[in-house]
This record gives C-alpha cells, sequence and structure tokens, in this order.
C-alpha cells in the first residue's frame, strides 16, 4: 500500500485540500470548499459597518472548511487513515487575529462579537496605511537595518501596522489579547495543540530574522510607547524553519478530520510560497513565477544579499538551509481583466460571442498575430503601483505610442509585454546584486493558459521557462512539507530535495526564446527601462502629482 | 426689396450653396449636394487602379454640384436674380488639377481619361511623402527663409510636392499642362472668364509670398531641373487679396446658374478661413477655433512675426490689411471618435442603446461628472502627430496616471483636456512671439455639440470662448466676400468689417472660466508641458523609435 500526505491549501476565497502519494507525487483526491462568510469587506455578520480599505474574515470558516475538505478528500480517495503519514498547510499572509492563552479568537467571545478588530485581518486589509507610512518614516529616519530585508517599505498588509491600528482604535483587544498570530500558525495550533510560529510568515510579514530576531524594543517605543513590549507580550518567539514538523494531530482533531491520532503536522508556509518546492526548485539559480492577478517571484540563494526591491529576504522562509528572496508584480491578470472590462469595443465582443471564445482568447489570437514591436506602443505596468523594484505604490500606468490606427489587441499585447518587461527588471537587479538566475520556472493560471503571454516572457527575458505540472501548486507544496514532517521513516522523506525529486514533474511544454523576436525586445526593454527610471526614479514625478489631485478633487 | 449675396462652400464630400441677406446677414435657403464621384482612392471611373495614400476627384462634379445647389437656393429663396449682387467662393486647399490654355482640366480630354494624375488632387492626397520629405530636407540645407513662414516644414498636401510628384510620375502631363490651379481658382475661372488667384490657397499651400513671391528658381532647381521653371511656366503670378473681386458671371455661367450676367465674383479662398469674417473676426487679437475632425486656429495680426510651429502666415490671406496666422491640432474630434470606436466597454452600448443616446453623449454625460484633475490621468493629444507647434508627424499619443480603478470616461475626459491644453500650447506661443490673443471664438461641429468639451477649453485657456451663431460659417463667409466684391454702390459693403458688423452674430451661449477649475488646470497643465517638452523636443525620442519598430517589424 501506498503512503499518502494531505497538503491544506488556504487562499483569500476558499480552502482546498490535495491529498497525493508520497512516492510519486500523483495527486489522488482534491476538495475545495469556499469560506461562508467570504471576505467581509463592508460588514460583520451582525451587520456592524466596516470602514473603507477593510478585510476581515471569520477562523471558524477555517476550521468548518477543514472538517469538510480532509474528509472529502479521504472518501474520494478510499484510503486508509493510517496511510496518511503527514498533513502541510498554507495560507495567505499576512493574515491575522488576536487569540486568548487558550489559543481562541476574541471574536469568538460574545463581548467582543460586534468588534471589527477581534475577527482576522486578511492579508489585503488596507485599512492601517497611516500606520504603515509613519512606520516607515520612522524606521527610515532611525536608519533601521531592516528596512533592507524589505526593498526600503514595509506594507501596510504587514503584521506591525495592522496591530498598531488595533491598538489605535481598539485598545481594549490589545489589552485582551494574549498573543497575535498569523491564521496559518493558528490552523496549526488547533490541529497539534502546538503553536510553533513559521519562519515563513514571520520572516516575510513580522520583521522578524533568524540571526537578529524581531526590530528592537527602542524601534518599537519609537513607534508607539504603548507597543514597547509587543514582542514579549503579544507575539511569540517560537519559531520554526519551514520543512519542520509542528506537532501531531490531538484526539479530538483526528477525530473531526477522519484522520489517526498523531499524524505529522508541519509547520505553516505563506501560499504562493509553497509553490516553489512544488515546482522542482529546492536550490538557487531557478525563479519561480507565480502568476495570478499578481506575480510573485521568487529565489534562493545561499547566502543572504540586499537586493534593491526586493519584498522580502528571509533564512529558511521556503527551503530549509537556503535564504529566500520573494519580489513582485502589483497587477498582471489583474491588468489584462482591467482592459478587458473597460477598453474592448463592441465589435469584439460581437465576434467573440458568435465564435463562442471568452475575450480573453479572441484578444489573445490577434494579439498573436503581431511580431514584436509592430504595435508601436510600449506601457509601464504600474496600473496597481509598482511593487519590485520600485516599492512604490503611488505610481501609476502609462501608455506611449498610441496613432489613430492603434487597435485594442495591440494595446492588450503592450499591456502583456509590459509585464514581461516588469519581470525583466526583477530580473536584470537580481543578477546585478549577485544573484544569479539561470532557469526560470512559471506556475498559476495564467502560466497554464496563455502560450503567447509565456512565449512574449521568455522572448523578452531571454531565458527558456518551464512550467510547473500541478496546477495545485500550493497544495502540492504542503503535502510535500507534510511528507517532509513524517520523515523517511515513516514512508515520507528527510529532505526537501529528495521530495522534489519524487513528487515534482514539470509540463513538456516548455518556451524557448526565439531569437529574432529577444532581438527586438532587447530594444524595446532599453525604452522601457529609460520610461521606467525617467517616471519611477523621480526625474518627474507626475504620476504622484496626478494622484494628488486626484485625492484632492474627488 | 433686400440684397443678396450667395456663399459656394465646397467641402471634401460636397458643395453647399448659402443665399444670405447681404443687410442682416439672415441664412434665407441652403442646399447641398454630393460630388457624384465622391474621393477617388482606390480607382479612376473607368476602373484605373490608384495608388496607396492617393485621393482625387473629378472637376466635373464641381460644375454639376454648381449647377445644382445654386438654382436650388434661387427656387428655395424666390429672388429676383438682380438682387443676388455677389457670388463667394470657398474651397479646399491644396486641391490642385492641370488645366491647359483654355482652362480644361486635362482629365477632360480623352487621351488622359486614364491617367490618373490629370486629375484632381485632393487637400488629402497624400502620395506625395517622398517628394515633401526631400523637398524640406533640401530647404532646410540651403537655409530657405520661406520655411519660417511654415513652422519649418512643408506638408505633402501641398502644392509642390503635388507637382513634384507628377513630373516624377506622368512627366507627359506636366509637359502637356499649361498650368496647375487650385480647384477654387479654377471654379472662379469657370464662372467669370478670369483666372485671378487667390492669395489665401497662394500664400498657405503654394509657398507665395505678398512682397517675397515664389521661391527663387535656384530652389526649384535644386529640387529638379525640370522644376526650375515652375512658377513662369506652370503657375501664374497673377495673385489676389482676399476680399477682392475676381470678375463677373459671364453670359454662359449666368444662363447655367439662373443668375444675371455680370454678378461679381469675389476671389476664393480656403474653406476653413472663410470661417475667420463669418465669425465676426475682423481684426487683431481674437483667435478662431474651427473644431472638427482636426482644429484650425486662425488670428490676425498687423505685422509679420515668425511664430514657431505656425502652419502658415499670409499677408491679405484671410482678410485683407492683414497678415493671417494659421496654427492646428491634427487631431481632435478624430480623437475622440478612435476613442469612441475602439475602447468603449460593452455595458456602455447597452447602457447608450437603452437611454437612446450615442456613445458620445453617454461619455460626455459621465466624463461631465468629474471634476478638473479627478481623473488622475495626463494625454498628449498626439494621435494624429503634432502639428502645431512642433510639426511633427512622427509624435504619438501618450496616455499617463491610469489605474485600476479607471473609467472609459476619465480617459475620455482626458483626451479632451489634451487637446485643450495643445491649444493652449498654441495661444501661449503665439502670445509669446507677441502676437495677442485676447478672444476666443469657436466655430464647427465640436464646437455647437459639446458643452462640456467648450467649457474645459474655456477653463484650460482661461478666456472666455464666443460661438459663432452660423453653422455654416465657411458659406457665410464666402457670402460675405461676395458682398464685399459687390461693393456698396451695388448694394454690398466696401469693407469686411462693415460686412462683418451687419452680417455676422454670436450665440448668446459663450463659455466663461470658472475660477477654481482654472487653478488646478494650471497644474495640470504645467505637467502636460513638460511631458509635452520632453517627448516632443527630443529628450526622449521613444515615440519615433516606436515608430520605427513598427515600420520595420509591420
Amino acid at each position: 500500500m501506498g503512503k499518502y500526505s494531505i497538503g491544506l491549501d488556504f487562499g483569500s476565497l476558499s480552502g482546498r485540500a490535495l491529498l497525493v502519494e508520497v512516492e510519486t507525487g500523483r495527486e489522488v483526491a482534491t476538495a475545495i470548499m469556499e469560506y461562508p462568510h467570504g471576505v467581509m469587506d463592508e460588514k460583520l455578520p451582525d451587520g456592524t459597518k466596516l470602514g473603507v480599505d477593510w478585510a476581515l474574515q471569520h477562523p471558524q470558516d477555517y476550521l468548518d472548511v477543514l472538517q469538510e475538505i480532509v474528509p472529502s478528500v479521504m472518501m474520494e480517495a478510499a484510503i486508509n487513515p493510517k496511510d496518511v503519514i503527514g498533513i502541510g498547510v498554507d495560507f495567505t499572509a499576512c493574515t491575522i487575529l488576536p487569540i486568548d492563552d487558550d489559543g481562541e479568537p476574541l471574536c469568538f467571545m460574545k463581548e467582543y462579537r460586534t468588534q471589527p478588530h477581534a475577527y482576522v485581518k486578511l492579508w489585503k486589509h488596507h485599512a492601517a496605511q497611516d500606520e504603515a507610512n509613519r512606520l516607515n518614516e520612522i524606521a527610515k529616519n532611525r536608519g533601521e537595518k531592516f528596512l533592507k530585508r524589505y526593498g526600503g517599505k514595509i506594507s501596510s498588509e504587514w503584521l506591525v501596522p495592522k496591530i498598531w491600528q488595533i491598538i489605535n482604535e481598539a485598545p481594549e483587544i490589545y489589552e485582551r489579547a494574549d498573543r497575535f498570530i498569523e491564521a496559518g500558525d493558528w490552523l496549526v495550533l488547533q490541529m497539534t495543540g502546538e503553536e510553533k510560529r513559521s519562519s515563513c510568515s514571520a520572516g516575510y510579514k513580522g520583521l522578524w530574522h533568524k540571526q537578529e530576531a524581531y526590530p528592537s524594543k527602542e524601534f518599537f517605543k519609537a513607534l508607539d510607547t504603548r507597543l514597547e513590549n509587543l514582542v514579549e507580550e503579544k507575539l511569540s518567539t517560537d519559531i520554526y524553519p519551514i520543512g519542520s514538523k509542528a506537532g501531531e494531530l490531538t484526539e479530538s482533531a483526528a477525530k473531526l478530520l477522519g484522520l489517526n491520532p498523531g499524524t505529522p503536522v508541519a509547520v505553516s508556509i505563506i501560499d504562493a510560497h509553497a509553490a516553489v518546492p512544488a515546482a522542482g526548485i529546492t536550490e538557487e539559480g531557478k525563479m519561480l513565477m507565480v502568476m495570478g492577478t499578481s506575480t510573485c517571484h521568487m529565489v534562493l540563494d545561499k547566502e543572504e544579499k540586499l537586493v534593491p526591491g526586493v519584498g522580502g529576504i528571509v533564512e529558511d522562509g521556503m527551503i530549509p538551509g537556503y535564504f529566500a528572496y520573494e519580489a513582485g508584480q502589483a497587477c498582471v491578470g489583474d491588468h489584462f481583466k482591467w482592459f478587458v472590462d473597460n477598453c474592448v469595443p463592441l465589435a469584439y465582443h460581437e465576434e467573440a460571442k458568435e465564435r463562442a471564445m471568452n475575450l480573453h482568447s479572441l484578444l489573445t489570437e490577434k494579439a498573436n498575430k503581431l511580431a514584436p514591436g509592430e504595435s508601436g506602443l510600449i506601457a509601464l505596468d504600474w496600473w496597481n503601483g509598482n511593487r519590485s523594484i520600485l516599492a512604490d505604490g503611488d505610481l501609476t500606468g502609462l501608455l506611449i505610442g498610441c496613432t489613430l490606427r492603434t487597435k485594442p489587441e495591440e494595446i492588450y499585447r503592450a499591456l502583456i509585454e509590459a509585464t514581461a518587461f516588469g519581470t525583466r527588471m526583477i530580473i536584470d537587479t537580481f543578477e546585478e546584486n549577485h544573484i544569479s538566475i539561470q532557469e526560470l520556472y512559471a506556475a498559476g493560471g495564467i502560466a497554464e493558459k496563455n502560450q503567447m503571454l509565456m512565449q512574449i516572457y521568455a522572448d523578452v527575458t531571454n531565458r527558456e521557462i518551464k512550467i510547473s505540472a500541478s496546477s495545485q501548486t500550493s497544495a502540492l507544496g504542503s503535502a510535500m512539507l507534510g511528507a517532509l514532517a513524517a520523515g523517511e521513516s515513516a514512508g515520507g522523506y528527510d529532505s526537501i530535495q529528495e521530495a522534489a525529486r519524487n513528487m515534482t514533474s514539470l509540463k513538456d511544454l516548455t518556451y524557448k526564446p526565439i531569437p529574432q523576436n529577444t532581438l527586438i525586445y532587447d530594444l524595446l526593454y532599453k525604452d522601457y527601462k529609460k520610461l521606467h527610471d525617467h517616471f519611477g526614479l523621480g526625474m518627474n514625478n507626475v504620476m504622484k502629482r496626478l494622484k494628488d489631485y486626484r485625492r484632492k478633487t474627488s
């Protein structure tokens, strides 16, 4: 009989379980369930209204989903629970909640049910922007070293701004909370009774560093005297590298899930990051692009090097024994969706309808007939700001080269090319800072669906691109970490490299650069870079001024 | 009994007659007829194919239209032919044809009926671009002074490139032609038997100057030895100021038109330019914008001053006794049409259909709800190059400030604002060069239809804008010139100022700048100018490079 591992992938809207054969990586069964409360961005379940830019979740949803999807894959796979040798969990981050000493979320308590700050703040809760701005200013003025590990800027999405917002707006919640915890760590706690926190979420979202730990008391005091003892009083320093075992399923958890008590559970990992082992990447020189609404670029290195505009550098953050670097583009699929929603003429809708295609397919078909350079257009892909390498959310999109003959598919292609140039800018920046990128890997919906786009990326970056065979990479990566938590003696693996060799594969179709295309894209990229630097590095701050006028007038 | 004048307005697709009461300017009757052959841009009537960028007309069409529309307004007005005291003619230009000594178009002759070069070359015949490029290079190298009167660049639409194309491609037509003549002058010749050419078309399109006459023999020889004697052999130097009488209706012409022989006919004028007197502008300080697919800006001054990027400066070119300056924007209505054709999503089509509105009205309604600056966008209105003040057809459009929340009406408004900024750039350039612009006047379809647009122009230029009361300004202007040709003794006028006082009026609705809007637009204009100079003056020639890549790949 085979051995199996379950990967649990908790995304923004739903949770997924993937049951995988450990020896081969064969994906045996999968189940998905949406969170009953979804994303709460207007009101709490009782009707309490939320502010602008809020995004909450209900922790009960995670438990409800867990109890549905695990039994579901077990039933589908029809295997003996004893053959499930491990469980891994990936989760969105920074997605945090206040809990008491028993691990109970404050929002479960009757007295806090109407208090928004008692709930889970989802990663995309953006209401702590003021706190983030102040934090960045203070950290910059104090010359805090940690800033450089995060490209010089801490996001409002991260742990400290979110907690600071709580102390500012609901000090009673801050007081009452025994700890603030990432939802991924909390789910592991629910399953194992052990609070062993993830180096991945602590490192990327909590400002924690393996050698330097959290920022200093003096720094937190400089933010707000009430935050001086945040780390000691409200966080945990019990942090474990990715690939560790967090604990074993408790009796009660095992019963609820239909698994055996004592089943090993891995330390949690951030969802996008779980795709790295699932793509077979367990060493340096290989960059993974997880391409969806936005793109996350991840690469490993043996050393810690400060790369400008990098989103985070964390030791053991993705693969044990490596520094894991993350960079990103804030707007990729979202960019094309904006175009399709706002800029496609009636005739194209009619043609798509007649030919029973969706608009993306129709535009791609038309754009694919264009040669590189033929559109006469270049765009800066900053419709949602620039994450890497400029780390500037106030930058905006630019399109140049329009004529009266410019067609929708030409703009569509220019937007795709712009995101490819943005990726090349990230790759070049890594290489300039001595992080070698020899191979490109891609995963995610766009990488699977759009061959034209992938060819453009190969041509623009002048690198062959390999595609992960799994279409559930995060869940597969979690299952691999589950097999690692089990260890070889239990039928799993003792090293992630070995797990990757056996459990992952690539699609046969790869994208190789076409020499004549790379020549033209090299020229276009020069112009992209010139515009990038001109508008991104302060030579002309027109984008910021326009945002400012917009804020003042709307 | 009243006295009447007939204004004949020959446009690109049709001819119009407007019968006007001279004493009051009352528009009594109007008639329009389309040219039977329209614009021939693919083949001749016999099927002979035309090249790319060709645009021809058939001169018989002008005669056929004339014989239809003049009797038609006479019948509608039911007046005595003796009460028609004058006729004025405006025409597109440069629209030229080869004729023999008797004024007969070569294309009427059996032997040339299949020869495209024997026909009328319409203003928008663009197949002489090579000749125009060479002309500009040679003129620049020789330091020809005349270039400065035309903003440094001669268009392929003008007389010399068009004739040069004929000598290159059909030397037998050049040889056989006794003269090349503007269609407006030719129509006057047909009516009066007099070949008295217009200072307006000779000045703006034929490189003629009242003091300096045509360019030198040496210049023409430098172009092509065969052109050395072009002026003496193939053109006429018998050129008359606007406002002059060219002659009187011949017996035969009078009979065909149902008018009295001896009726005075004015020297012809270019169609857009005839709008200047019709808007009541007969002195300096007032700029007229004729706003349609493109915009023509016209202003008068007592002196000749070289203004960068001006399209032409001609003494007596619009109003006798004044230097008339012309500038222009290559893409105004065309710009908005491109947007509506290419960039409007399905939902807007559905809303427009449901509410029985056209898309322009719907977009205008939505855009009108935005405050200046609220879109967060700026565009450079160069979708069709930049005519004034950069005179560079290789510049292209730019849009900056896009976000995932950018809506179609925001882009639509930004494009409108961009054309307003372009107009302000023209006004500022005139003023910097000591041509005062105290008042703005507007005529043409857009000025009549789009109140939001006109308010934006008033706010951006910080000037009140007055709108011509007539919606047939060119035809009215021609009728005024007819009344001037008749003179006061015949019931007309001896001065254009007097004619304007009596025959023209403005709409009651004017557009006054709104102070809070002008403040924001002043800021946005600074950014427009910064982008304009950066991309237009060579700091970053990315637009030209992109056009170049496009040419090489498509």
